[in-house]
């Protein structure tokens, strides 16, 4: 427990920028408490209280210990998930999530910045919307050439920053949906995505995903099997 | 001139994004080399020795004074206007860039990030490509609805930060267009948003412009007629 005010974590599972924050909580040892929001039926006061643009990840900072589904007025609320990893960063100096020299910071920025572009878009565009597979390779080719050639995180050291755990959320739940063909392209697609990026062309990326698997504060935000049940049973992906 | 490492600064007056950088390295008193880049018919040795995305801004730092034509292999590369941004708080931390207090950094952020997603595609969509104006009233809305009510610049002091660097730019370039009908969009609809933008409803927001154009950064790097003979002749906006 390393801060003296509060932070509250609202977050789901299913989400991979919520995912980026639990994973910069946990390598900070910050005390914080988690609330898992019910997204598919969002309460009123969330959207009132805490993110007016009702999405998640959001934190309140600050204030009166309260219970998380009735958030103080006195505490400081954040949202976009790239904005909280930095007001991590910052609030935690010790915490690794961002190197101290200048251009390693700009590197790790750089990183993220691609992963919220050409990664994302191409994760959102096959998976999401069952566009075009081309997108999702040329994205994960572009970070796979930003990662270190002689191994490391995107950094190149031995642990997370902000650019893995912008990353990895991402690579993950698309290394796992793929496995098993879910998403929305149609049937079989997924699996040959999945052998495009288990092909050796993707071994450092390949290498870069067991490495955070590895990680302790990785660990501490990800359940395999969970997540494949809940997207199993997720509605946006239920097959007619 | 307070930086020790050689910066080589390549911008383009088109271009909000070269501004934001230009406007920081100014606040910043930093010592650095411009080079106009030539966008319409770019030299190869940019994305081969600069920038791989062929975009601008983007600055060299470091290694030996060379021409910015013949960039050293030494320097450090460095694109993305917010990466760059950040980067230039993280090397003048006296200048003001980004306050010292987390929260207060995380909303500067948090503004950048809203000017970034909802205030460029307004911008982009009705002015560059034509299509319908609410966007652009509504993505405007939402960011004067961010700005201090008291008055200020986006943090609420009377000094830039990247929030407002990032966000000026567009806002400039927004109600210089439309006051001249200049834009993608059926000649007439310009004019009809400089009346919304000019009402009342957005009073807040032309104090804000006003406020930024009168600070000396800014117009270090604003000239209101070399912008609109640039814009005249663009070819993107040529009228058939």
């Amino acid at each position: 427990m390393v801060n003296t005010e509060q932070i509250t974590f609202y977050t789901h599972i299913y989400s991979p920028y919520s995912q980026r924050v639990h994973i910069a909580l946990e390598q900070a040892k910050a005390d914080y408490t988690p609330y898992t929001l019910n997204v598919l039926d969002k309460p009123d006061w969330y959207a009132a209280k805490v993110n007016p643009a009702g999405k998640i990840p959001a934190i309140t900072y600050g204030g009166p210990k309260v219970s998380p589904d009735t958030p103080s007025d006195e505490s400081v609320k954040l949202a976009e998930s790239a904005v909280i990893l930095e007001f991590l960063a910052d609030l935690f100096p010790d915490a690794g999530l961002l190197p101290a020299d200048p251009v390693a910071r700009a590197r790790a920025r750089f990183f993220l910045t691609v992963v919220d572009t050409k990664g994302f878009e191409g994760f959102r565009e096959f998976i999401f919307l069952g566009h075009a597979m081309a997108p999702l390779i040329d994205g994960y080719a572009a970070l796979q050439a930003l990662l270190p050639p002689a191994g490391g995180f995107a950094l190149g050291g031995d642990a997370l920053t902000i650019a893995d755990m912008a990353f990895a959320p991402f690579l993950a739940r698309t290394y796992l949906l793929l496995s098993v063909d879910l998403g929305k392209f149609p049937a079989g697609e997924g699996k040959k995505a999945y052998a495009i990026l288990t092909s050796p062309r993707f071994a450092r990326l390949q290498q870069y995903l067991q490495d955070v698997k590895a990680n302790p504060y990785w660990k501490a935000t990800w359940d395999e099997d969970t997540q494949l049940a809940m997207w199993f049973t997720n509605p946006v992906f239920r097959r007619k």
